[in-house]
């Protein structure tokens, strides 16, 4: 393998120095979704991690690791959800400066969210280019380092954690099945497998509305999406060319699934768990119904990613029950 | 004290009898929410518990006490929403039939929930009158044992078993709040707070729009509604002449909250907490919150009654945030 992939003691090395600034999120099952899919399956938790999702793990990493030059100019990103929280309270955490580009667009509810976290946002128009531009200036402007929310391996490391921590209490899995967006996770997941997983495999789920990891394995090389109309609103990005040799290289399978079937499964979660997430969390779980029948009597640990959600646009409607 | 209530020891064996049917549900906490009121909270997640609710706690126990001949001839009782439940699951367990008299008006998917634990419905018109001729035509047909919601002191024993874990896990606890509605699950707190608490207290939390049992303390005999018009569709019931002497003797206080004060606070636990509790769970946070003034730096348990809402009838809306 040529791939120079982080080592098993850096994995450990990281998850030790996160351990101050993350939750150890619980591991939660269900009798009735074991019945409903045929398997035994164990849920980690990240929609109770700091910030509401998994992402916190790998901006703390990130920031743990700068120098105290750039502690002192602080941390750019652009992001529409999670990851600027993340950064936001992962930089309060170390009394950094966070700068946190947002589009003009942003809900009123993450702004304020990431302003809780004491980020410094900057409002742009909402494109990706004027994301980048923005942050590139505000790079210029200040000698603050720029994170990018997957494509990065201290952010891939730390997100490793989640999927260390599941292993450390179910060290039998078969499989994990993680969403696929940007990567980030993904790539995170099947390093932990990888390193300490038992015979185990990662498996990605992704909304085949955007199904550019899925295509991307098919040719060997990064595809991206022309349209990305999926509820799933946290798989809409590409991979990138740090993660994608990761994912190349230990994640046998993608798993693409409907619309409604990513609905249906948070439907399930939400009614049968009585926990809040997101719709990205629950495309993992409607990949392995989809193919229950392949994956019977396994058992499978399924990231449930995040839980910021907004309760005034739920897919529920009554006509769906 | 004249009245007999139960004693510590009867408690203590309803706890030891139940525990190969109920779950242990978790105790969580929130920062969020410890800074918001300025007390420090311990959430008590009945939404966790089998079958989605605290009911399940008394109606097994009540089974439990039946005998042999009561068991052959089944159980009967009238619900339209989780007591429905509770009593087709606790007698599945002991493979007891139960009778469930449902209004034709009840959701498909509480009836569908019932049918799932396998019990048998019989609808009747959507009022109080029909629903107990129709209880009372079965008994009399079957020879079945008609289970009381809340208003029978085996499922008021039942309940007391979530707070005596609650104090279990946290003996210091200064007060306990429940939601107060037909009266069974505050009266079963209540006794275990008498019996296991040390200098705890026990509050309840109402709906200003049903506030029978705030008056029903205040003149010392059981008040009713005229109107019900309350969220909090858990809480709409009277009390009743079983556990209003044991609220009328260990509940020293009810806070009565207005409906978006209930709205306010299930926002919280949904965003905040991430988990999915039914709007009477949010009524005694609403309570805490609207009197935190007089509860500050106080260790506060909260009992989070269940979690069955219906997805696609949700209380967000936009203009609300």
């Amino acid at each position: 393998m040529d791939l120079a992939i982080p080592q098993r003691e850096e994995l450990l090395k990281t998850q030790e120095a996160l351990l101050p600034y993350v939750h150890r999120t619980p591991v939660l099952e269900s009798a009735l979704l074991n019945e409903l899919s045929g398997a035994r399956l164990y849920f980690k938790c990240e929609n109770f991690q700091r910030m509401g999702a998994f992402k916190m793990r790998g901006a703390m990493n990130a920031v743990l690791q700068f120098s105290e030059a750039e502690k002192e100019a602080g941390v750019v990103t652009h992001s529409s959800g999670n990851f600027g929280q993340a950064v936001a309270l992962a930089a309060k955490n170390l009394g950094i400066k966070a700068f946190i580009v947002m589009p003009s667009s942003a809900p009123a509810v993450k702004k304020s969210a990431v302003r809780t976290y004491g980020g410094l946002i900057t409002e742009c128009e909402p494109t990706l280019a004027a994301r980048e531009a923005e942050a590139a200036r505000i790079v210029k402007a200040t000698g603050a380092t720029f994170l990018h929310p997957s494509n990065q391996i201290e952010v891939i490391m730390g997100n490793a954690t989640a999927a260390m921590e599941l292993l450390e209490s179910q060290p039998e899995l078969d499989f994990i099945f993680t969403p696929i967006g940007g990567g980030g996770l993904i790539a995170g997941t099947a390093l932990a497998v990888h390193y300490f997983g038992n015979e185990c495999k990662t498996i990605g789920g992704e909304p085949l509305a955007a199904d550019d990891a899925w295509r991307s394995l098919k040719t060997g090389k990064i595809e991206t999406n022309t349209n990305t109309n999926t509820i799933a609103d946290g798989l809409r990005t590409n991979l990138g060319d740090v993660n994608f040799p990761i994912i190349k290289m230990l994640v046998p399978e993608i798993i693409r699934v409907t619309e409604d079937e990513i609905i249906e499964s948070l439907r399930l979660i939400w009614e049968r768990m009585k926990i809040v997430v997101e719709p990205s969390s629950a495309v993992p779980l409607a990949a392995l119904i989809k193919e229950k029948g392949r994956f019977r009597n396994k058992k499978i640990g399924i990231i449930l990613s995040g839980g910021n959600v907004d309760l005034a646009a739920l897919p529920f409607s009554h006509s769906k029950q």
